[in-house]
């Protein structure tokens, strides 16, 4: 797959998976979300390997979705930190755990709750606008020449 | 990556990324969303090695997303066609574009509009109770055990 080519493309859903495309990049993303931060905290997580995890991070880096901050000289450690373009992509793996929950919800199954409430809170698309569901439109794609 | 423990796993966003977690399902699927039902449709649209192609769309099949249809005997070909657990995931794919707008939107890009009257449609995750957008919510997984 051609990420260059997809991530300054006319579509904004190839942008948008040229930076963060992979289960693996997503699932560190929501790690970050749940408040990690460590290398090893990602690793004990997701039971990944430290070569795809360090690459992984760089990637994410270099997408600008997490930003390293030094937290120890010796010996050099990094943690990593959601920057503003990482916070806001939480909510569309939000969006997907809900949909997963929809259908593919049999047995036991984290919940996504509010913190402080634990009140049960159910993703949904909408129009901004409108706040109509998304699933209720008719959208479609318009191209850069097509105006 | 274990996508057999993930796609059961208590982690909706995992059982989501079981399902459609990688860059070119997720093309397929929006391209689908698009009305490409044909495997030589897909291959031009995505230029996307025909065997991998073979590939993810059986996977997608599996997962439930696409149904095959027949739809031609001699020679045998299929279309493949969303299924409402696919419908449903498209808003997932629609909020990624948004996002990539937002973050990375520099340059000519496509702009998801309302079929019919081309009204500009900007997607927004919210908390289907109330209406809220999810980034303004603190929010985190509570486990099963939890409860």
């Amino acid at each position: 797959m051609d990420t260059e080519k997809l991530s300054a493309g006319i579509c904004p859903v190839g942008r948008g998976l040229a930076r963060a495309g992979d289960a693996w990049s997503m699932l560190i993303l929501r790690d970050a979300g749940l408040g990690l931060t460590r290398f090893d905290d990602f690793q004990k997580s997701l039971g990944i390997a430290p070569n795809i995890l360090t690459r992984r991070l760089a990637t994410l880096v270099e997408a600008g979705m997490l930003e390293r901050r030094r937290y120890s000289e010796r010996p050099p450690r990094d943690a990593y930190v959601l920057t503003e373009a990482g916070r806001d992509y939480l909510p569309i793996l939000q969006a997907l755990g809900g949909w997963a929950r929809k259908h593919f919800g049999e047995g036991a199954m984290s919940e996504l709750v509010e913190a402080g409430t634990g009140r049960v809170v159910t993703p949904l698309v909408v129009d901004a606008e409108t706040g109509a569901p998304l699933s209720d439109i008719a959208v479609t794609l318009r191209g850069p020449d097509d105006a």
